[in-house]
C-alpha cells in the first residue's frame, strides 16, 4: 500500500461532469488499496471571478481580505468533490488549510508554508478515507487565511507529498506531460518520459507553465517523486525526479518567454560599486532582474544592460531614473519587443558543442542575437520578439529533427 | 461608548452598491465613538446556487460536506465588506466562525451554539476595529465546520451580542420593523414600536419571517436588546424586549401560515395510552406535531387530528399506514387545504375577551373555523386556505380598526 498525493487543476474541476471524472481518477487510485490525499484548484473561473467582485468595490483592497475571500474557491471544490466521492461510494473528507494545519509565514497573496500537521490528516487515512485538501491556501500564526500566490496548489500538493513522505505526487493537468518544446509551435514536439528537478526548474522559470516554479524547488528539496499527467487521458506522463537516462540529444526542451523587456543603462561612469547600486535599488522596489549583461568600457563609461518582466519596465524605469544623480550614466533605453529562447539539459554544459549548435541553428535561420546568458544546464539568447516562434522551431529542429 | 452588533441579511448584501449603503451604515456608528460587531449572511441567491450545484452532483450529499461547502457564502460577504470599510477609510477584519471561535455541537446543518471564544474579537476591537463575522455558520469540537440552520445568522448576531454582553444586537432587515400583520395582506398594518421576546416568539413561530425564532429564545434567555429596523430606510424599527407598555387592543398582531396540512386519524379504538403511541411513532419519524383536537368519542371510538407542516404530510401518512395494526383506527384523512391564522399578545390570557372577539370577526365575516388552539400569548385556529388572507383582515380591522 502506498501513499499517493493527487492534484488537480481548476479546469479538471470546472462542472459536475469534470468532477465526476476526476472522483473516479481518485476512486480509482483508492480502490488499488493506496491511502489518498487530494489537492483541488478553485473551479474554472471562480478565482478570477471572485478578484472582479473585489476590484469593482476596492481595487486597493488588503490583501489579507483578498485572501480571505479568494481561499472560498479552494473550499467550495474540495466540498463539491468530496460529494461526488460519497456518491460513487468512496469515503471522503474535504479539508480547509486551518483544518489540516498548514502553516505558513504572514506574506498575504504569497505565502510560504512552514509546517503542516499531521494529526487530522493521518487520522481520516487511517479510517481508509480519501482526504481532500484545498490547495492554495494556508493559515499563518494570528489565524489567518493565506494564500501561496499563482500556481500555489502545485506547492500544495508537494509540500504535503514532502511532509506525509507520499510515495508519489501526481500533478494533474490539460496536458499529458512535460514536451520537449510548446506542440502549438512545434507540432512535432515529443513527450519526455522524465525530466531532472533541475531541468523542470529552468524549463519552468524560461516560460514553460507547466509547473509552479516553487512546486518544483520543493520536490527537489524534499525528494519528492513526481509526474505531471493529463486528467482527460489515460496515459504515463511524464517524471520529474533527480537523475534521468540522458539522451543523446543532451537537452530536455526548447522553451520562449516574451514577457521580457531589455534595460540599458547607456554612458555608465566607471567607478567601483555601480553594478551593486543599480541592482539594489530595483531590488528594493521589488524589481526582478534575469539576464545581466555588462559591456566592456568605452572610453571612462561604460553600459549594463539587463531584462525585466514587462509588467516591471515602468516601474524599473522609474527607479532607475529617481537616482540618475547617484547612479551617474548618460540615459535609458529600453525595449520591450524582444523575447528569449532557452534550451535546458542536465548533460549540456558535459558537452560543449550544445550551445554552438543553438547559436548554429539560429544564424542558418537568419535571426540576429542580442544577448546571451547562461546557466549550468541552461542557455538563453534575447532576440526580436518577431522571430521568437521561428527561433524555437529552428532551435528544436537542430536537436531533435536532424539524425 | 457603547457595544453594538448590527446584522444583515443576504439582500443587504447582494451587490457592490448594497455593500457600500451597508459599510456606511457600520461605519456611521463606528464614527460615533462606538465598537462595531457585525454579522453578514451569504450574498443574494449565493447558497442556493451552492445548493444547486450541490444537488446536481449528489442530492444526497453528507451534512458535513454540505456545511463546509455553505459556509463559504458568509466568508465571501464579510471579506468583500470589510474591503468597502477598508475603502471609505473604516478599519476592519473579516473573521470566519472558526477564527472567532464559535463553538458548536456537532449536529451538522442544524448545529446549536455552546460557546464563543472573546480573545480574538476583544483584540480586534481593541483596536479600533470593526470585526465583520460570518453568520450561519459555527465549528464543532472536531475543527468540523457546522451550519446553524435557516436563519441563522439572526443567531449568530444575537449569540455574539450575548457573549460580548453588547449593548444593543440590530437586525437589518429589508422591512423596517414588526408589523401588527403582513402589510401584503392589510395595507394598513401598523408598525410596532416595541413587542415583547415571547409576543415575538409565538408571531415568529405563527409565519411572521422577520426573525429567526431561535434567535429570539436566545435574546430572551440572555435580555439582548433587540432592535429590528431597515437597512434600506433611515427611521426607528421595532424594539424587542422583555416588558412592553401595553397598548389598549391587547394583541401585538395578526399572523398566518398556509403552510400546514391537517391529519385526521378516524375511527381510533378507546384503549388507553394511543395518543402517546401516535405522537411517539411520529416523533421518532422527525415529524413536528403542532395543534391536536381529540374529538368525544362516539361510542367505542374517537378521532385525533392534528397538524403538520406541508412537507412531512406524506411522511405522517406513511407512519401512521405502517403502524395501522398497531394504533387499531378505521382511515386517515388528510386536508392539505387549509390555513392558519393567529394573534399574538401578552396581554391576552388577562382579558378574557380577547379570544372572543377573533372569533366574531371570523362570524361577521363568514368564515367557519376547523380547529382551535391556545397558549398563553396566542390564538391560532385552523380554516379553509382560500378564506386566510380574508380572515387576516377581518381580524385586523377587528382589533386594530374599531374604536
Amino acid at each position: 500500500m502506498s501513499l499517493i498525493v493527487q492534484k488537480f487543476g481548476g479546469s479538471s474541476v470546472r462542472d459536475t461532469q469534470r468532477i465526476f471524472h476526476v472522483a473516479e481518477i481518485i476512486a480509482e487510485t483508492y480502490k488499488a488499496g493506496n491511502d489518498v490525499i487530494v489537492v483541488l484548484s478553485a473551479q474554472g473561473d471562480t478565482t478570477d471571478e471572485l478578484i472582479g467582485k473585489a476590484n469593482e468595490i476596492n481595487p486597493h483592497a488588503s490583501k489579507r481580505e483578498m485572501d480571505m475571500l479568494l481561499s472560498t474557491g479552494e473550499q467550495i471544490s474540495v466540498a463539491l468533490c468530496a460529494m461526488a466521492l460519497e456518491k460513487i461510494g468512496v469515503p471522503a473528507v474535504s479539508l480547509a488549510a486551518w483544518q489540516v494545519g498548514i502553516q505558513s509565514n504572514s506574506v498575504h497573496s504569497d505565502a510560504r508554508i512552514k509546517r503542516i500537521d499531521e494529526e487530522r490528516v493521518r487520522g481520516e487515512l487511517n479510517q481508509r478515507k480519501v482526504v481532500l485538501v484545498a490547495g492554495f491556501q494556508a493559515v499563518n500564526k494570528n489565524g489567518d487565511v493565506t494564500t501561496l500566490g499563482r500556481g500555489g496548489s502545485d506547492t500544495s500538493a508537494v509540500a504535503l507529498a514532502a511532509s506525509f513522505q507520499a510515495d508519489l505526487c501526481q500533478i494533474y493537468t490539460d496536458v499529458d506531460g512535460i514536451y520537449t518544446c510548446d506542440p502549438r509551435i512545434v507540432p512535432n514536439a515529443r513527450k519526455l518520459e522524465a525530466i531532472t528537478y533541475d531541468e523542470m526548474l529552468e524549463l519552468a522559470s524560461q516560460g514553460a507553465q507547466v509547473l509552479h516554479n516553487r512546486s518544483v524547488e520543493l520536490a527537489k528539496k524534499y525528494h519528492v517523486n513526481l509526474e505531471v499527467l493529463s486528467s482527460l487521458e489515460k496515459k504515463p506522463g511524464t517524471k520529474v525526479k533527480e537523475v534521468v537516462k540522458m539522451e543523446k540529444t543532451n537537452i530536455a526542451g526548447v522553451a520562449k518567454d516574451t514577457s521580457v523587456a531589455r534595460v540599458a543603462l547607456v554612458g555608465l561612469q566607471h567607478n567601483p560599486g555601480v553594478a551593486f547600486q543599480v541592482f539594489s535599488l530595483l531590488g528594493k522596489a521589488n524589481i526582478n532582474v534575469d539576464v545581466i549583461i555588462q559591456s566592456i568600457g568605452r572610453g571612462d563609461t561604460k553600459d549594463i544592460s539587463f531584462t525585466v518582466h514587462k509588467k516591471d519596465l515602468e516601474d524599473a524605469q522609474q527607479v532607475l531614473e529617481d537616482n540618475k544623480d547617484v547612479l551617474k550614466f548618460d540615459h535609458v533605453a529600453v525595449d520591450d519587443k524582444i523575447g528569449k529562447v532557452s534550451i535546458v539539459g542536465a548533460g549540456m554544459m558535459s558537452n560543449a558543442g550544445v550551445a554552438a549548435k543553438m547559436f548554429e541553428a539560429l544564424y542558418e535561420a537568419g535571426i540576429n542575437i542580442q544577448m546571451i546568458n547562461t546557466s549550468e544546464i541552461r542557455v538563453s539568447v534575447l532576440i526580436d520578439e518577431n522571430d521568437v516562434d521561428r527561433a524555437v522551431r529552428a532551435v528544436h529542429a537542430k536537436f531533435f529533427d536532424e539524425p
